[in-house]
């Protein structure tokens, strides 16, 4: 069920029945020469529609901008400040818990967007606590990144090993392959590619990055397999999902 | 040109030529028993998609949340404070800025995000001077809302008079039957449709506004309509896109 | 009645019969090479303590200086960050509504100011439920421009045609004309105004229309015609702040 | 010169000679049953006025709410909270600054400012030095009270005594008297005054000194006192000002 | 009894007797050529600790940062902006606050402090009151400077005279040699130390005061008077401390 | 070399030889019913001065209050909203950045603080930018905890096994022991510990954790054991803090 194609009296329905939402976190950021800027949003928003679809959750709307302040010396990004995204996060968790809904599973797409997700979540926890609402002391968040799921891992490291990398990954690209076949990009990649793990401000990064990847090597997505890490991320998150319902 | 299906090179060569974009914003919030919680992303988001297509313009990723804190008493609802949506502007503007872009120009899909949006190019206008960024003087943002297109206004007034009313109207909801003719949806609409125009807080606003029209009846809405809305409202908002472009 | 001629307990009087406030809102900029720096001001407390003469309605002080943050580029402008403009309109009203004021009219001598404004309300409303204050769901805020009244506007297009422009206008140099005789300034004026209507930063501003003006012929005002205007205005005022109050 | 009162090329004119300006700020408390709720804004802008005469230095508009939080139980008192009022003045400040003012002379009415005042003068600079404005180290801020005037001091005790109290005082109102003599109030004041001095929260205050008074007797106030007060705030904090503008 | 040194069980225990606790607040700022940079922080943590063993109240720890931007032009200073600070102090006493303490005395060692300190009190207590929290009423905060003692004052006009100064002056100094015998720093001072008392930004600061002392000798300090500068201090402020408690 | 005992010439001349500062981070936060309130800070500091004093780094003040909104529902727990620690952090940097730091290595003793800190390095990397400081590029900033060492969890895990926990642990209440070796607690700890791992809001924390301890047995620690683990912790940060000053 997705939140945009509902209307509010299905919303009321719903939550006559349920109190969680599943919420699809990307990123507007270079993915190197042959990534799409929208790869963290894409893949998080897909994964997040296949799993409200196979749990029967209600899913958000994608927040399609996230923390990705280290590439914006790439052209085509665009990122929230931390300070902005915490607002953004607070903004988003309290008009739904007005509403009833007390359990906010994030999907995400970007490491990037990990830390301040996790800050967000306790400065929302203490604003509810603020605002005297009944439900405050319900609310749950989580976080669950899509590539660090266990069977996501272990395929990347399998078909890819170290050209893996950390940004711009086949794995992603792959996935986003397999979702928009017609957007597949091609760019003769420069085989020294940078095996730094390091992230500081922006300029720094495109020094340290030139071309945007870190230790990847995206020639080697295909479609193929990007459809095999949409079941996989789907299935596996599912559970979490489930699981993250049921533990009180 | 979909920024989120480009790559940043691909970027880097358009802003070698333009450097206007197309920003499409929505709202999340109810829209009546049978209008799309979604309904002002999606129309936003598909016309600033064919005005991107007939102009060569690049078209960033939608903001999907608005301010609608109003709508926020009717379950579904996600608003931004406006405090919260400058700085997302902001963020967003400065971003794109830095790679070059100055000229930004919204296509909007909901009437309550217009004066945040006016308060927020403002600040972002004194942000960039205080930046000292080389390009701040060129800067320049518009916003144009699809239905308020002269050709647009008139269809709808032809087709349903008064009963377009303000808010669940038959000319967006048409928009969103015809963008997703599988989510059209069905309700009994009370004749006794508030007429009044007045926007306060969001209990307030239930109140007045129990099933969330003002004003229309979006029964009359059919996706044959909402073709033709989308049609006039891409020709008629890509003129407006190149004229913003051409004056200096 | 003037709130800062008032006592605390004239004011305690007042609230056990009235609920409503006027609140003047001007600004502090430049008005071309004869206008006042303080014309919108001026404007709005003359005609707000009007109103407030007529209907009883008490007045509180004007909040001399609003947003506008275009004019800054020539000099003894003096304006507010939207978030600034913001915070003390928040502030305002909460401080009014603790003590029991909830109908809050603010007249405006500024058209920069009211995006502002109304995103200002927005988070007022919010805020206050927040507070959960026991009369947050009867706070309700309008802004009504005295050079929109259509009275004004017409006696305006009457007297000054096309020559009215859009800043530095004849009918608000005529109104302060009227008010302050002995401050009417003297200056030879391009007859080739420009004509443009965009406004973007302040660097752009200026450039753009280089003595301030904005399509105006502000020679052709007189403290006559300014006497008229106020009579208009405060009329036609008067009559909608009453059915402000009385609308529920 | 009254910046309100003048032109922008007047400005201009006065720019290339001085660098000074002189910023009342008020308040808009309660003061007492028989004292204005403007007092404060009142008896600083008519005093910055004469020093503005006396020195021809050009006299901003007033500030008229201020920082009177522990004012806000009783009806008709307005505040900012500090954080706000300190934007207040950055962004006052930061206005001037850019057109070349870096003298700037606030003569205050209220004890409760002074705190934030100085707080929001350090934002000031660093806020300043940040632009990379190159006049931001010339920029200095000064705030003096008028009611702190060693000649307006002394005839307070000699007139008063221990009745001078320290908020609702008979000298402040004695002012007003003198600048308003229409609104001059009369009540029954309690001769048992609370003799406190400390001041926490709204609530707390309005429990330590129920009728709004700190330890005055606002009954001894005479309009040829407030006369006296006038002539001698305006000769000392003119001495003031041309000592602030001589020292560098 | 120090609350770092302390289990959340004793706390709990303290606070079925008493709702006092003390907090030091000092400064990492230059002290001229021979004080340490800590000595804000170090003063005011060894009186506080003395007055918390002498009345049993418990101590916080010390707030080692402080608003000291003035000083930052000098290597080693570390500064909250104002705006920051207040945000500071208004978390430390919410959380405390919510715990049950209610009367906050704060031992400061900078006179920068105390302007955005009193700031921070007035913005904690409409917070508090904003949040409905029970004992909102109750709170009430005090800040004492260790240096602005009577007796503490008095001596060091006895020994030092002018020399005293008013910023790295031999008072503090000599505490810091009291507490830090090892940390004795020796350097050849200018006896031409600036007289000048006036503050304004970071650059100009460093101008005039270029070695960072403000009229003081600091080579008149000995540890021997540093013990009689501690003594001294922690008795009246221990007194101070438990007239603050008993006054309601 | 400590900061807050140097004087800001010994800072200039570490200054022209060193770029790195060691900035000790921890937070005041209930530890069980054994653990000191202070311990994060306290080992921090401890760890953080025995690193500066291995490799001659300077060490700033130590940060005694971090993000424990979790823990504010026991008494004498004191947090920071992320938003506020934030500015804390950005602050601090641009302090010492602006003298010529570029190197920021924070000692963590707290998990709470990891995520908010990771938020506030790209908040500041951004901001420097902004300022358009020479060394903006150079910043680089990096949190490591001590109690992530390989060698201390190693150690922890052979001493306690599963008893080791992940809150009020055996490791660093072993540490507090080693330190201050007066205030070891005695208290009857219930061996029905949570073996929890999730952390929301501070009500649902201190449900889930009764006595606030997280599956841990600090009953298990010594004082030798905290010495092991000091030595092991300053060792391998030692030389962490020489990589991390090695690698551009």
């Amino acid at each position: 069920m997705l939140l945009h194609l509902s209307t509010w009296t299905e919303v009321e329905v719903y939550l006559s029945q349920f109190t969680g939402i599943i919420i699809p976190i990307g990123s507007t950021e270079q993915h190197g020469p042959t990534g799409l800027i929208g790869t963290d949003a894409i893949c998080a928003e897909a994964i997040a529609r296949g799993v409200g679809e196979s749990t029967q959750a209600i899913v958000a709307p994608t927040i399609n901008v996230g923390m990705a302040l280290h590439h914006t010396a790439f052209p085509g990004s665009i990122s929230f400040r931390p300070s902005t995204l915490i607002l953004v996060i607070r903004d988003t968790i309290t008009s739904l818990a007005k509403a009833g809904f007390t359990q906010f599973f994030f999907i995400n797409g970007h490491g990037g967007n990990v830390a301040t997700l996790k800050a967000a979540f306790a400065e929302v926890y203490a604003t509810l606590a603020d605002l005297n609402m009944t439900n405050a002391e319900q609310v749950r968040c989580q976080v669950s990144n899509w590539y660090m799921c266990g069977s996501v891992y272990s395929l990347a490291k399998r078909l890819y090993g170290d050209q893996e990398g950390s940004h711009a990954t086949p794995s992603e690209v792959a996935l986003t392959q397999y979702l928009y076949p017609n957007a597949i990009k091609q760019a003769v990649l420069d085989p020294n590619v940078s095996k730094d793990h390091r992230i500081y401000g922006a300029a720094d990064f495109r020094r340290r990055y030139p071309d945007g990847r870190m230790g990847s090597n995206p020639a080697l997505a295909t479609p193929e397999q990007g459809q095999q890490f949409y079941d996989l991320a789907v299935k596996e998150l599912s559970n979490t999902y489930l699981e993250f319902l049921g533990s009180v």
